[in-house]
């Protein structure tokens, strides 16, 4: 997500108490586009860009949401490579460096438009407003709701509801504790100060993921019987888990493979338009093995696992089978938009 | 084995060709503990120590080679702690971290002690000579073969043969290819110099263990029906494969447990005596996770992972029931040479 969590040394001062916990920087720009526009940024179509990079956890949440609720033709996506430079995330996989819509070569170009001084992390998902060139918000976790819930208008036929009203607040306290044990809590095994923050950090992870075992043992989806917010909070760490973070990270009582409801979930999803068709695993291995030499100095990055297990039957529709509720899937991703073969699961890489 | 190979920084320029590959240097202490004592040094009892170190798979196999043979009431043996310090492996296990026997506390006295000037790795196992203090050879593939053939006439009833004339050309082709592709093979993965002989690496290593998962489906051993060398040189890699291996040196297409034939082999053999019984799984995570500073800087030694399934029945018997062909299993381990409880498998870490 930020080019200053992950971006340079794991292990800063300001980012690890002297008890060697990794504390997350969670000061993010509140702004937020709505349908009223009272921040000053209006719902409107053509006029933001969601700037992701597809390697981000943190990121993905906004690029899966945006292609279930149809988003696509009003609001542009834009790229950023894996390996982003000490500075900021970067435009270096479009043609001459620079993002064809803002015209800017680095994420931080948007940031300083707006604030000149800003000197937090220059993070991945952030929506930025074209016409002044000016980010909006890297709020990730407001992004996704206000996708939801504001930009209703522009939702597409069948979208689903992914925030239902009736179910808020068992999403926002499945959301808090995931948050805080599996989506960051596999950043805080990783980038531990110290053997007993990590040990900490690791049995909150499986402690948690076991009970989420439990779960979803029974039922299909985290809350109510069908996708929510929660859902693809969770999804987004998953399938990082056995690439990245088993080893990387060294999250590593078991694979997600060896957690049978775990991994049928995730494969279940996984399966399911607008979330597999989102992920590039080389990118994913790319970022986090390049990017934290101060955890991975050799750079290299694992050949393995193999992927193809991925696309294995799941049998989930047993437990319900109405993952959109009374919606429809989304069709494919635009053309532009598709994920290149190399990054899909057939590859061995 | 070597301080200078696990001991410090993982790619030194004499370790790592221009193409990136690491090179083990084979250069060894080649004298022999012999029958006739052509060497100088004839097989007598009370006379030499083996040292080793519970960590390092090169002085497991003659840890596990010496309990099949029952040679431990006439050959005593000395333990090195996990975590050598930048000269040499050291005592620091024993009182005053001095090795009762020998009165020294690091092993490079025993190496200096015959060459003042010795330049190459002090490495385990050694057979050192107690009179005269002085190291007789580190030479790991030539110790466990003499043990089986030159000190036979101080063999316990019972003992197997783990080297028999008939089988030895198959034995030693079966070696070689285990050598390069797995033994060495998972170290030429870790250390590699750069992405692409890292993928030789992994690709030789797996192919093999593809090659072993067949060879090993319907049979119980490497060679003929019964436990030889070529079994106990492929142990002691396989039991530290998951541990280690897949995370630490990225050799991650797959862990052991995926793959059912090499797996179930691999608790067959740690369930029998000589085997699991020379197994200290903290002290292997230890010794690679916080000497390895190249590979892992942090020295923060994963929890996982879980090991209990080392105990898990493996249903070999099946293919085969003569482990020790006309001779019988080893008893117990000396009560001063048992692992202690929180290296056994019953333990999380």
């Amino acid at each position: 997500m930020t080019s200053h969590e992950s971006g340079d040394q794991t292990n800063t001062s300001e980012d690890v108490s002297p008890r060697g916990e990794y504390t997350r920087d969670m000061r993010y720009i509140t702004t937020r586009v709505t349908a009223d526009g009272r921040d000053g940024y209006p719902v409107e179509t053509d006029r933001y860009r969601l700037v992701a990079a597809r390697a981000c956890p943190w990121a993905n949440r906004a690029v899966i949401v945006r292609r279930l609720l149809g988003l696509e033709p009003v609001l542009s996506l834009g790229l950023c490579g894996p390996v982003h430079d000490e500075r900021s995330w970067t435009f270096d996989l479009d043609p001459g460096g620079v993002d064809p819509v803002l015209r800017i070569p680095r994420l931080q170009d948007a940031y300083f438009a707006r604030f000149p001084d800003y000197s937090r992390g220059i993070t991945v998902p952030a929506v930025v407003d074209v016409p002044s060139g000016q980010v909006v918000t890297n709020d990730f976790r407001q992004i996704t709701l206000d996708f939801t819930t504001e930009w209703t208008r522009y939702h597409r036929d069948g979208a689903p509801d992914l925030y239902p009203e009736k179910l808020r607040d068992e999403i926002d306290e499945i959301n808090e504790l995931v948050f805080t044990d599996v989506n960051n809590g596999v950043y805080r095994c990783g980038f531990a100060g110290s053997q007993e923050s990590y040990e900490r950090a690791y049995d909150a992870l499986f402690a948690r993921l076991d009970w989420l075992e439990t779960r979803l043992t029974d039922q299909r989806y985290l809350v109510g019987g069908t996708i929510t917010e929660a859902d693809i909070r969770l999804f987004t760490t998953l399938v990082r888990f056995d690439s990245v973070y088993h080893g990387h990270f060294k999250c590593n009582r078991n694979k997600l493979t060896e957690m049978p409801a775990l991994w049928a979930y995730a494969r279940d999803l996984f399966q399911t338009p607008g979330f597999g068709d989102t992920i590039d695993f080389p990118q994913i291995k790319e970022h986090y093995y390049r990017v934290h030499t101060g955890i991975n100095p050799t750079q290299i990055v694992p050949k393995g696992p193999e992927l193809t297990n991925w696309l294995e039957p799941h049998h989930r529709e047993n437990l319900g089978e109405r993952p959109f509720g009374d919606g429809t899937p989304p069709g494919p991703p635009p053309q532009d938009e598709r994920v290149p073969p190399e990054g899909n699961v057939g590859s061995s890489s």
